[in-house]
């Protein structure tokens, strides 16, 4: 018999039942942003492939200006200048020096640069060196920055803003990526109009398409919409064999009438293996998943705030369970501005703003009946209240998921 | 004479100086994720438009039930079914009750809904209701979620997922929002190479188009990238005028030089008014700011993660101030993996890696010489160490920003 589960206890099965699809593919760098990585990325080369100067001064061996100081300076003959750009072949002679800019190039023997501040040019082809240097100061040595074979980026890594800098220090213009999930997204309800049309007398706006969408856009996959099934188990039916021949994963949102929900049981089951019917939690409790080989088949809540939050809870998870994507979501902490309820014998989400109240960061509890999704419009994110707690106190921390 | 500022002070002066862009455009629905609303949105009908049942059921009138009981049930007529999607164009007689399924509407007179479960159906056409109902039990009542005229996002606001579903819930289809700024991207030095080409003696790769160009893009600018210019006043004079004429605002990198940076100064100052040379911020201190009219002109440092912090602390708030953008910025809390020094009299910031231990989320700081964006590589965020800070001990909180 199938049994509501815990919302730790889904993930789990999620993680046991499907496997990463095995698909890559190539991205020019300009595109990688967001994207998982394939495999993990090794530098080839080093970075720099040169000592470089960090400062505008002159490339020294250290040991040639210890002792040295403002009243008695070490005399240096300059016995050369680096430009920009150029290499610095030249051998550096003891007690010689030579002029370097900024991210130059050290001449061969020289193992730290003196800020010119610290120099004096008596205008002879010599300067003075007012105060000692110590090997690798001022200096990036060749493969300070990486060398080759050094691990930059670990597989399932998502690729962040600095690694699109990295990745360019080390020349990868193509990145080898896992591929876009394409995941399709099907309304069901005889009630429901396209969000452009003007609701009839008992009809309401087909919510679900356009923010699962959106959802699933954010997060980096491809969706391809069905439109609004009527209320016909053969029609969807023939819709959901359709989804899952085009898409690596399929969501039914809406059904909620019983009968309706029934119908989706029997078509997820007759299409593989229907894995729960019921997660613990509020709101969210009429969530079925099924899978036909590895793409699954979820069946979420008609209702909107509560097919958001199943989404953002366990959909994505899913997706990233696909796709290879491993990246930890962190939170923020708040407190809370009130004391909020809870007494339900499952994890309660509530949907929250967030406000800087004197150096704090505020929890401000939206209050809504389940299903109003404007209660939702301009909220920061939410909280979870666990399944055994039976409420929180006025000034409690919470855990601030953001949207 | 221009002064080194505080961050603070930057920020202050970026709020002074600039003001937010008038143009506005309309984007549809399905695009305005992330999009910054140019004006307040309203409600202009009611969601849902009529009465509707949260459960199936039987809508009743909830006086009606009063003191009814599993003993004793109160014993209604079924005067009708609801089905969906249709209107409920009836009357509800006292004692009367009509069929109706979650969502569907209520027929007039009914003020409430009995779950099915707590119903007896005699197949005599009456059915009994065994637990009394209150008014306003199990039903959502026309305009509960919004009605014309209700304030649904303020102008400003930044479009997140529940809003686009608010959004379609109200049947907006196209919405009107700030425009996309379009930035342009300048890098200077005579070292550097396209990130695809394979660099030369004293070379290295041009890291902060790539990765100015991501951080731009991923928050919501178009980026207008002008390549590499040598150190040549003259031509990067003629490309900064380029720049300024197609693009809402300019960034200059690198000319890490004192030259290059003298250079840069003329340029900005004879453009318009050079507003500061100098933040007190490590790493990120050789950073200009100038203005020609509205048009901001941003000297960045040539370090890339120098310029990476800068873009991140000052330029995209100095975005932000230009499209009208106003979304606070919110840290995840973690603990010192160690203790970190700090003594520079500037404010310091520091990358670092998030972990998860013992149920604690763990900062650790990545240690990097200034300029090495490798080090960045897989970093998750960064935390700032005030500048009247002499450093944290181990197991102190931080305040995390993510990449």
């Amino acid at each position: 018999m199938l049994q509501v589960l815990t919302p730790d206890e889904v993930l789990e099965l999620i993680r046991k039942t499907f496997v990463p699809l095995e698909r890559t593919e190539a991205v020019p760098l300009s595109e990688a942003l967001g994207r998982v990585l394939a495999e993990a990325v090794y530098a080839e080369e080093y970075v720099p492939d040169f000592d470089r100067s960090t400062v505008d001064g002159y490339a020294v061996r250290a040991a040639d200006t210890f002792g040295c100081s403002d009243a008695i300076p070490a005399i240096f003959s300059v016995c050369g200048e680096v430009y920009m750009g150029k290499g610095a072949d030249f051998d550096l002679p003891k007690e010689g020096c030579a002029y370097v800019p900024t991210g130059g190039a050290l001449p061969r023997g020289a193992d730290s640069a003196v800020m010119i501040e610290y120099t004096e040019d008596y205008g002879d082809g010599t300067v003075g060196i007012l105060k000692p240097a110590a090997p690798g100061m001022n200096v990036i040595f060749r493969g300070d920055d990486v060398y080759p074979g050094k691990l930059l980026l670990p597989a399932g890594h998502v690729l962040t803003v600095p690694d699109i800098g990295a990745l360019a220090a080390i020349g990868k213009a193509q990145i080898a990526v896992c591929p876009r999930l394409t995941v399709g997204v099907i309304s069901t309800g005889d009630e429901l109009v396209p969000p452009d049309e003007t609701p009839g007398p008992g009809q309401v706006r087909d919510v679900n398409s356009p923010l699962l969408s959106a959802l699933l856009y954010a997060h980096g996959a491809e969706v391809r919409s069905y439109g609004i099934v009527v209320d016909d188990e053969a029609l969807l039916r023939a819709k959901t064999e359709q989804a899952l021949r085009e898409c690596d994963a399929v969501l039914l949102s809406g059904g909620s009438s019983v009968g309706v929900k029934d119908a989706a049981c029997r078509i997820i089951e007759s299409m593989g293996e229907l894995l729960f019917h019921g997660i613990a939690l509020k709101p969210g409790k009429p969530t079925i998943l099924g899978r036909a080989g590895n793409k699954p088949l979820v069946g979420l809540p008609g209702h909107p705030v509560a097919a958001y939050f199943v989404s953002q809870l366990f959909v994505l998870p899913l997706l990233d369970r696909l796709s290879g994507r491993e990246k930890p979501l962190y939170s923020v902490t708040a407190e809370l501005s009130e004391s909020v309820g809870a007494n339900h014998g499952r994890a309660q989400l509530n949907a929250c703003r967030l406000e800087h109240r004197e150096g704090k960061v505020v929890a401000v509890p939206i209050h809504s009946k389940s299903g109003l999704i404007t209660q939702l419009a301009g909220a920061d994110g939410w909280f979870c209240i666990e399944r055994d707690c039976e409420g929180l106190p006025k000034g409690a921390p919470v855990q601030v998921f953001l949207h």
